[in-house]
């Protein structure tokens, strides 16, 4: 019986993450109005009784997509941040290559962050756990952060344009490449 | 006869004017899929029937208004990046008063910049312009910009960002101030 029941929960994931992957890849092509519950079905090859056995209506499937990916990259902040030592690396070297990678939930988040959505505001999320670890961040290591509010604002601002840079066929740029060129581009208002 | 034509004009001018800052004001409020042609009607105190004398519907309305705008912000940068002596002044200290500015057009094209709208991308408009006048002041006064289609993109990217930036609760921020707060989180990055 519990067998069974496990053999339910995995079946259960493997639906949801094929109807949430269809979704993200329509969502390259088209805006999220012109997004029906039948194309995201067909995408998903499932029927849209299944898609209902799931969601209420896309408004649903996007907040739930929201929210997992914001645990993704919650989790991924955690791992950045608290690094047994964080001492001995400088947290660039360590955040660059998690924002760098393509399959980044980054990449996903900058797409989300355009849908409506009455539940999540993803920029807003992303710039509350950032703010949390850099805080704790500044605490443990003793290092001074003047305006933390600000710096957080502007790293969330920075993380979620990336994927934006990268899509104007930059598509080799690193996050280093595309920070950098905003580091000149301050120098304009500074 | 030619008075009652100038007379006119100027009454078109400000009727549209009136429609346009109604729709301003209630974009601050308002996403534009809630906004209904009633409503901006109300708020500029016009009936429907000159609303619709002079636009299409509220989606023309957008894209008259975001051109508008784009064309303040095109001649905003024409009188920076075109002063006589050029070599006098480092660019940033003509750059950032104009952006200052809270009457700014950057203000109401970071407004502009998520109404959905088929014929006018807020940002991409900004990014051509910002290129075509670097690229000029570049070649006039031999400053070297290794990439310079990297940096327009960065430069248009921060020059929206600001405003709503400011609107989150910063509003006596200057650009300066959010430029040395990008700066250092692209320290992070780096």
């Amino acid at each position: 019986m519990e067998q069974t029941d496990q053999h339910e929960d995995l079946r259960v994931t493997r639906t949801r993450a094929c109807i949430e992957a269809a979704f993200l890849r329509l969502l390259r092509t088209h805006t999220f109005s012109k997004l029906t519950v039948q194309m995201i079905a067909s995408e998903a090859m499932v029927n849209k009784g299944t898609f209902y056995h799931h969601y209420r209506d896309k408004f649903d499937l996007a907040d739930q997509v929201k929210r997992r990916r914001l645990e993704d990259f919650h989790q991924l902040a955690l791992s950045v941040f608290e690094q047994e030592d964080p001492g001995l690396r400088p947290l660039g070297d360590s955040i660059a290559p998690m924002v760098d990678a393509p399959e980044s939930c980054l990449e996903d988040l900058a797409t989300l962050r355009w849908v409506p959505s009455n539940d999540v505001d993803v920029f807003d999320e992303i710039r509350k756990i950032v703010l949390a670890q850099l805080t704790r961040y500044a605490e443990r290591t003793g290092t001074p952060l003047p305006d933390i509010e600000s710096e957080a604002w502007a790293a969330a601002y920075l993380a979620l344009g990336f994927p934006e840079f990268r899509r104007e066929g930059r598509a080799k740029t690193s996050i280093g490449d595309f920070a950098a060129s905003v580091h000149r581009a301050c120098g304009l208002f500074m």
